[in-house]
């Protein structure tokens, strides 16, 4: 990951902070157990997994304080893929509890960390065996590219040309995973149990909206320069698709409801600046290199998807081609990621 | 890890086979959850590592089936070292699922896997949210080479030749250490909960018994002619001690009824050949292959700890010597590992 990606998600954890405070309130109110089980799903491997972990437990603290309850011991449980490197993750466990130690003094010692390989659009924990769950900027990953994208020719995601069927081909992908990812984290949490859930989405209800979709059309503008001029094979390019959906807060509400497991608490939506030195600390240069950044973020994400696809040879050259174009439109326009952030409380 | 040692491993988990179905059917008479969690500490990475669980968790079917119970979902976790490849027991999980289908049928995807990084000498877990622990060949290996070992020149474990303090401050850290990892165990053990342990031992009450040292002496006779011919210097091979501790069947016994928490069921020893392949099936030149075989089998045991203490100049040549040294004394002497298993239940 690289420094931007993780500014970015650094962001937006520390953003839905209240959120994930108010939910713990919620769950202690609901019940006070000896021992807590709290699962972070999609964590990854860099410093932000142990961070959103660290927010989470100290909020935790801060509330039974506040309550004036023991401290619990807790078991938490990171999630992601097999082929994400847990490996990574544990060798900086050692220094996490300092940190933990650090923020929570006596007490640390009662926070367990597990590993759990697997996608999260199945079973990863025993029925009603968890308290809490948390992820952010995991639930946008949808299981698989959608069927039916064949006509979305020089597009590599939703965009305001994407003939209608495709549009509707992605949203019933976020459906059905999302249904799924609801109905098995709905058999998992206990009665009163709490989820904070963040994606990557959109304030409007067009799924082709500028907002979500802007930063890949730009991608899509450098690989089909590529195209054009040979460097990329044209039956290559549109068969490439970006599996991702960014909903609206009205589509994450549509499928909890229909779902029927959950209570939803709160529902809200907020941003992120492309860059997100923005309007934070200003190291010299992070304005000018706005593009820089970016790229970098993109590349983090969108690399391992497009070597599988196009091979190697084509990377750094599309993003060189990227960069400057991100550079050009930053300087020209609102350039932001759009959180929707759900706090729901599991029904008894 | 060498085929040698997966074979030796996978035998002694073969011969512990009825001790675990005879624990798991205690566990199953003391209560029916409809969720178990159970834990096999010092996993380590390799075929064995998911072997020993597919066992367990058979045996956990077997049990059930013959009591006419419905199967419960089962969280296993797998516990080793921080710096354990966790990576690749993850990436095996798919084909440990479709080996576990095929054993056990439909039922399958209610086995949930997780790793849990950190020393089986400290809390691991919650209290009371186990119940059962498996350990097999690691609970030989104490947290730290004893102190106070200076006077053991020329050794590199307990041997004949080792003074009496050598072989008090081995088997004071042997106590220090099996006595917390039970207290730590009994607390994290539900009331009712089992426990099956396997550690490399020895019969005799002799600390220094050939049984268990004779194949560390006979590297240290390697060494020793290193140091006589000028390849490793004389102050490095007096300060080289192994961290292990290969307690007797009564040592074993010692502890448990000291700490008090466990009640023990069954307390057995078995032996496997130093060459995992005699008296099982026989590739051609296995029994001529011998020495090979057990000086593989000892090098991926002690090859991180030589080169940590000597570099990893001197590894090719220790082992070509410690070879020969083996094959030779293999065709004169009964060479064995001896295996010390206890099955226990945690007291009410």
């Amino acid at each position: 990951m690289t420094s931007s990606t993780l500014m970015v998600q650094k962001k937006v954890i520390s953003l839905t902070k209240p959120i994930i405070e108010d939910a713990i309130t919620n769950l202690y109110c609901n019940n006070f157990p000896a021992s807590l089980c709290i699962a972070d799903l999609g964590c990854s491997s860099g410093p932000n997994t142990l961070f959103a972990v660290l927010e989470v437990v100290t909020t935790m603290d801060k509330v039974r304080k506040k309550m004036g309850r023991q401290l619990p011991e807790i078991q938490v449980f990171l999630n992601d893929l097999p082929g994400n490197d847990f490996n990574t993750i544990f060798k900086s466990l050692p220094k996490f509890q300092k940190d933990l130690q650090k923020t929570m003094g006596a007490g640390a010692e009662s926070c367990f960390v597990t590993g759990v390989p697997g996608s999260f659009y199945g079973r990863l924990f025993p029925s009603k065996s968890l308290h809490f769950v948390h992820s952010s900027y995991s639930l946008q990953w949808l299981s698989q590219v959608p069927q039916g994208l064949e006509s979305n020719k020089g597009n590599i995601y939703m965009a305001s040309s994407s003939p209608p069927s495709v549009l509707k081909a992605y949203y019933e992908q976020f459906q059905r995973d999302f249904s799924m990812f609801l109905r098995c984290r709905s058999e998992e949490l206990l009665e009163g149990g709490g989820t904070v859930l963040t994606f990557l989405g959109r304030r409007s209800e067009d799924p082709s909206s500028k907002e979500c979709c802007y930063i890949w059309e730009l991608l899509a503008v450098a690989l089909n320069d590529m195209v054009s001029e040979g460097l990329i094979a044209e039956e290559k390019m549109d068969s490439f698709n970006i599996p991702q959906y960014t909903p609206s807060p009205a589509e994450v509400k549509c499928e909890v409801e229909k779902e029927g497991s959950f209570i939803i608490n709160r529902l809200e939506v907020s941003e992120v600046n492309w860059n997100a030195y923005h309007g934070e600390f200003c190291p010299s240069d992070a304005h000018k290199d706005g593009g820089y950044n970016v790229a970098k973020l993109m590349r983090a994400v969108a690399e391992p998807l497009l070597v599988s696809h196009f091979g190697d040879g084509i990377i750094e050259e599309v993003f060189s081609r990227y960069k400057n174009i991100v550079a050009d439109r930053m300087t020209r326009e609102k350039t932001e990621f759009v959180n929707v952030t759900v706090s729901m409380t599991k029904r008894g």
